[in-house]
């Protein structure tokens, strides 16, 4: 492990240094033409290295490696569809460009971050930052630092962590703040000078997700039982707290792991998530906010994903069922499938049209992707150690 | 218009020679290398050509001739976004490269054609046609013929016009039988042995739309008032008859050009569809099919489009108010602008996360890019009697 960290710390050193020459050394082949609406990433966090893969051929096509620190890394991708920004652990955001596969731009943003998102019009990219607690924006083209928006909250001039950003419409990032209890929406019309809006939130919210059209922006509350709901298109109304049994309750079962609320899904015009330290998915009417059904699971969910049909949602879960996959037809709210395609399932991630899901399994080294309507192998490809799967149809779309 | 039509005969012929030889003359340049996320086509109708766009930098990349009637075109995208395939009225199918800017491949596939989709796995092109009546199938590599569905009904063996095309998961498409009243679903799992499904419609369905997430098919009927729908997760229900009083009823006013359903748009779990012959666009609940309002509007609707947002809602109008736009609030349900654009706007097309909205004004002969947040002009693009406009993001979506 200390020799692969070495050689990562070198690869990027020399990288950097490639970089400030720009030289046409090994890490900056000439681009290849081709098109990038089925290029995607997956991160092997053990190598700080991101694997290219081609989701038509269902092929790797190469691997960039020297991207730092990548547990819990998440990626966002530019309108065109060509360039992965990456954000670190360790506070690096990285631009990585698909079609010559190298890093070509690099900074170190933070001390210790925990994702990013992409402006409505591709030309801002912001991460959210646990230390020093805020968010700060860059320019996609160059990542030339455009603006900081510290979060500062009380009387001590303290800075809070920020969990959950999502891009909305109209250049805005929504964003929770963990310590201070608040959702913040800036607009970044003028990229330099954002201007900021805070909302009273509840305790500490520890993960947020926006709904696909951009329009609700929800976060789980750590601290107390409920979710915090901001409508965007009517933010005079301030947060209003809704599933007020969501969360462990009086019962306090242990939690192995926090589910992701970016896995939550739409659906049938319904919401569908994971119960906090139960063995069970949540249904709620998006309309009403009332739930409609729990449905039993095997394990404690982590990411309750749907088909972008809507016509089935896909569950993964904490340890020990990390090895399981449960299926619930979205019409019959009944789970009509359980898959064991490896050990450790992190993570999943379906085709923008729905036919084929990437699911990785960790401990096996490799990413399986199976047909969604028969559950049938399409491929199995070696990687290692891979996490995190993104592909460049996220460009597209609000909130990715 | 004759000399035109014998340029473009001339130009098609030489680009079938050319592309026979495999030589490297003008109509194939060396590719370009940059991502494809952000290209998009501007049908240029009179002279039978497409311009290819960049929607980052706002701009025409280059033009690509040679495409013949391209009356009522439309046009779908491979699943990399690098391919653009082109249904002519006149019955021919193109496939363009939008990075070398050249026909690659093409045939005369029917005498009179009305459009096309591409399959949910990329790989099947179908063209729907009115003579003769029926859908081809053809790959999306080499558009090598793959399998035919004639539009075969009665006794007589006689083949109906075919309208409404569209993709739905699991490699099906969707159609209307025009002459037939039927509502057919052809499974294309095995794309040379398509299964196909048949049900009754009503009278003269003239166009259909599927919903977003691939569920729901409903098609106009032209012969009698309403519309007719089918849960094609709930096939075995068959077809409903919803919205009766939708159509020309008693009144039976003049209609100027029958309304787009393509256009049809889903805001905030809502249909919003353009009333026929009536100076009005509906709005209907998608759960219940039951409509909820009726917002007067300044002509007769075409096309009823909503932001990928679903913030607002765009309407463009037939003759004589063709040089107008009305945006309708969703929340409200009001107009909340009027803007006059240009002569004869047919079409418009958001972004794909909504920022902005690019419409054709084909009398003045230019095209608009304007923000949907202040509808301020942010481009004017000088084309040739622009029409169709289509972004490559398109690829990612269902029913596109």
């Amino acid at each position: 492990m200390r020799t692969d960290s070495f050689l990562n710390m070198w690869r990027a050193a020399l990288c950097t240094f490639c970089l400030a020459l720009g030289c046409g050394c090994a890490t900056q082949p000439v681009p290849t033409s081709r098109g990038t609406g089925d290029l995607g990433v997956v991160v092997e966090r053990a190598r700080g290295t991101l694997a290219i893969v081609d989701t038509s051929q269902r092929t790797v096509l190469g691997e960039v490696p020297g991207l730092g620190d990548l547990s819990h890394a998440s990626v966002v991708f530019s309108r065109d569809g060509r360039f992965a920004f990456v954000f670190g652990r360790d506070g690096a955001l990285s631009k990585v460009d698909l079609l010559s596969r190298a890093v070509v731009q690099r900074v170190q943003q933070a001390g210790n971050a925990i994702g990013g998102a992409i402006s409505q019009d591709g030309r801002i990219v912001v991460a959210q930052n646990y230390e020093p607690g805020g968010i700060r924006a860059f320019d996609a083209d160059t990542l030339a630092p455009l603006a900081e928006v510290p979060a500062v909250y009380g009387n001590e001039g303290r800075r809070s962590k920020v969990v959950g950003l999502a891009d909305a419409p109209g250049n805005r990032f929504v964003y929770a703040l963990f310590d201070a209890g608040e959702i913040w929406v800036s607009d970044f019309s003028d990229p330099r000078a954002p201007r900021t809006e805070k909302y009273s939130a509840g305790r500490q919210p520890y993960d947020g997700l926006i709904t696909p059209d951009g329009r609700f922006y929800l976060a789980g509350l750590f601290g107390e039982d409920g979710v915090a709901m901001l409508d965007l298109w009517r933010p005079s109304q301030g947060v209003r707290k809704i599933l007020h049994h969501w969360g462990q309750g009086e019962e306090h079962l242990p939690v192995y792991k926090m589910p992701h609320l970016r896995g939550w899904a739409m659906a049938d015009g319904l919401l569908w998530l994971p119960a906090v330290g139960k063995h069970e998915v949540w249904v709620v009417d998006a309309r009403t906010w009332e739930e409609v059904a729990h449905i039993p699971v095997i394990g404690q969910p982590v990411f309750v994903m749907a088909q972008p049909d809507g016509r089935q949602v896909w569950v993964n879960f904490a340890l020990p069922d990390n090895g399981k996959v449960q299926v619930i037809d979205v019409l019959s709210r009944a789970v009509v499938k359980l898959l064991e395609p490896g050990r450790a399932i992190l993570h999943l991630e379906f085709q923008p049209r729905g036919g084929e899901v990437w699911l990785s399994a960790r401990d096996d080294h490799r990413v399986v992707v199976l047909g969604t309507d028969h559950f049938d192998l399409r491929q199995s490809i070696t990687l290692d150690a891979p996490s995190g799967i993104f592909f460049s149809s996220r460009a597209a779309k609000i909130g990715f």
